[in-house]
């Protein structure tokens, strides 16, 4: 690792608001100075950013968080290693996550979160990271699955989608997921284990659930919304419980969709629908990341990363979620 | 009181299956022979009925109860006088309640229950009946406002939608109602106590809970789903919860409308949106039916009940629902 310290911070910045898809001329390419830390701030190089699609969610409008204001660094989780630090908890050199933003320095406070030598930075970002948190707290509080429930995922190849159903998997579930390519289909049944895979891009969605889950679904972990989140509406059980833990069909487009138009179902089903953001249970994480690292290490959970080198490339990573070519967890390294 | 029992049994059947708007077509009459008592059942003469919207899901399609067959006699709850008795539990002369259907006269079993004579009809098949336990429920059971909360309510001036806004009320929530004209809306200020009201049909919805509620919704009761339900969840508080109770907006069409636009919103709220089905609490209703019982005779709870006379106007009570015509709790008396 080079430790060096560079005279300026290369960083990616929000150059206009998207609308509809988004395209370079959101982003525009800046050279700042190198910041001055103040006390207990440390200085951190990036080295690698975890590419989410909320950051396209934080591009747009104030939400969870406030949005990014105009011409400021792309915020993004990632990690970095401690190149200068007024703070004794954090020795230079050390490794630690944060939100480092899409630039080569980033400035952290106490919330940057030192990581174990024995971690990959692959793992750290993705299985231990927001993703797979994400599915962890999602499918256990939100989904609460038990022995012999059927759990339907959406998005099921994606970096949270894989970890959701696997979780489920090892609660005794029936877990079916949605993908949109035969290749991820497969990955699901054979890399994940999931019972049964739907390529959602050529089979009746809606039909083929019914197919792998005759008695409906106890759990849907939808990522996706829209005419996914109304198949999966269809197909609820009694007491269902929709996780809606994302909504990316909605995410690239200048005016929202439709909702789903089958929603006096969940009357009729006594079906809960409820959303939830990762934020919230950060004070249960480390246990979270125990338990998920325990399954990684009995071989009970698998994981993918698909790394692109470059800052300069972290826009075009980000568009790769929206059309799908991603596969498990995007990553960009510096 | 006549209780002489007649030769005949004067029903309304299903001719056919409603597609769109609820047309004479659906309804026919018939007369069948008067029915034999099994053991333990009762002769039941028809006194009043309780119009209610479900009637219109039941004749349409299989939900949380199957669909009315094809020329039997509507399903509907109401109330009776016992006229002749196979269970010494139920002594003929006796007031009971059940699903005795849109006929002079109806065979209970034991499912039946006695209504004891300090009550009247109205009394009974308001606020201490379906609707009355359905907005008890959903209020207490699924929104659980707490004191100080603001709380929504659809379909306001309606026999659901009047109990649940003054439960809240009751419980120290700031309520505001919708309702489709000024007449209703005026009524759910002054006599249901409301602290706001909104006249959906010339008014800027989410724009005036925005006004009323400017720091969102907390329990949004919901009796209409479509853009209603989307004005709600575009101003939901936090952690807010909606109770889905019915969609009247949708059961009138032949092709559903399209849901809510705006679901994402749930999870950047963290909030929970949830059906229910009043039968599901019936183990509770006693204790509940008390409760509500006490609030009336103290005069914080106040109904209105909108009275039609004659079996053969029920289809039209029933139609009324639907144009917003009625007022409180529909009822036909025999």
């Amino acid at each position: 690792m080079n430790m060096e310290i560079g005279d300026t911070n290369r960083q990616i910045v929000l150059a206009q608001r998207p609308n509809g898809e988004l395209g370079p001329e959101c982003f525009s390419d800046n050279e700042a100075a190198l910041p001055n830390l103040e006390p207990n701030q440390i200085l951190v190089k990036t080295t690698w950013l975890s590419i989410d699609p909320s950051i396209r969610v934080w591009m747009q409008e104030d939400t969870y968080l406030p949005a990014i204001e105009l011409d400021s660094v792309i915020r993004c989780f990632g990690l970095g290693i401690v190149v200068a630090s007024n703070n004794p908890t954090y020795a230079v050199g050390s490794t630690v996550t944060g939100f480092v933003g899409w630039q080569e320095y980033a400035v952290l406070g106490p919330e940057a979160r030192v990581i174990p030598d024995a971690l990959t930075p692959e793992t750290t970002l993705s299985v231990l990271g927001p993703t797979g948190l994400t599915a962890y707290f999602g499918m256990l509080k939100i989904g609460k699955p038990t022995e012999g429930e059927s759990v339907l995922v959406s998005g099921a190849a994606g970096a949270t989608g894989s970890i959701a159903g696997q979780i489920a998997r090892i609660h005794g579930c029936r877990v079916v997921g949605l993908a949109g390519t035969d290749q991820k289909c497969q990955r699901l049944r054979d890399t994940y284990q999931f019972d049964a895979a739907i390529n959602y891009r050529t089979e009746d969605v809606s039909a083929a659930i019914s197919k792998h889950c005759p008695n409906g679904i106890n759990v849907f972990f939808d990522n996706v919304g829209g005419s996914i989140l109304e198949a999966g509406i269809q197909n609820l059980a009694l007491h269902g419980r929709i996780v809606l833990c994302g909504a990316i069909s909605s995410y690239n487009t200048s005016s929202p969709h439709p909702g789903p138009k089958n929603l006096s179902r969940l009357i009729s089903m006594r079906g809960t629908m409820q959303g939830f953001i990762v934020l919230d249970y950060l004070d249960e994480a480390p246990q979270a990341i125990s338990q998920l690292a325990s399954w990684v290490a009995n071989g009970e959970l698998a994981f993918d990363t698909d790394v692109t080198d470059g800052l300069e490339n972290a826009p075009g990573a980000l568009r790769r979620l929206f059309d799908g070519a991603n596969r498990g967890k995007t990553l960009v390294r510096l």
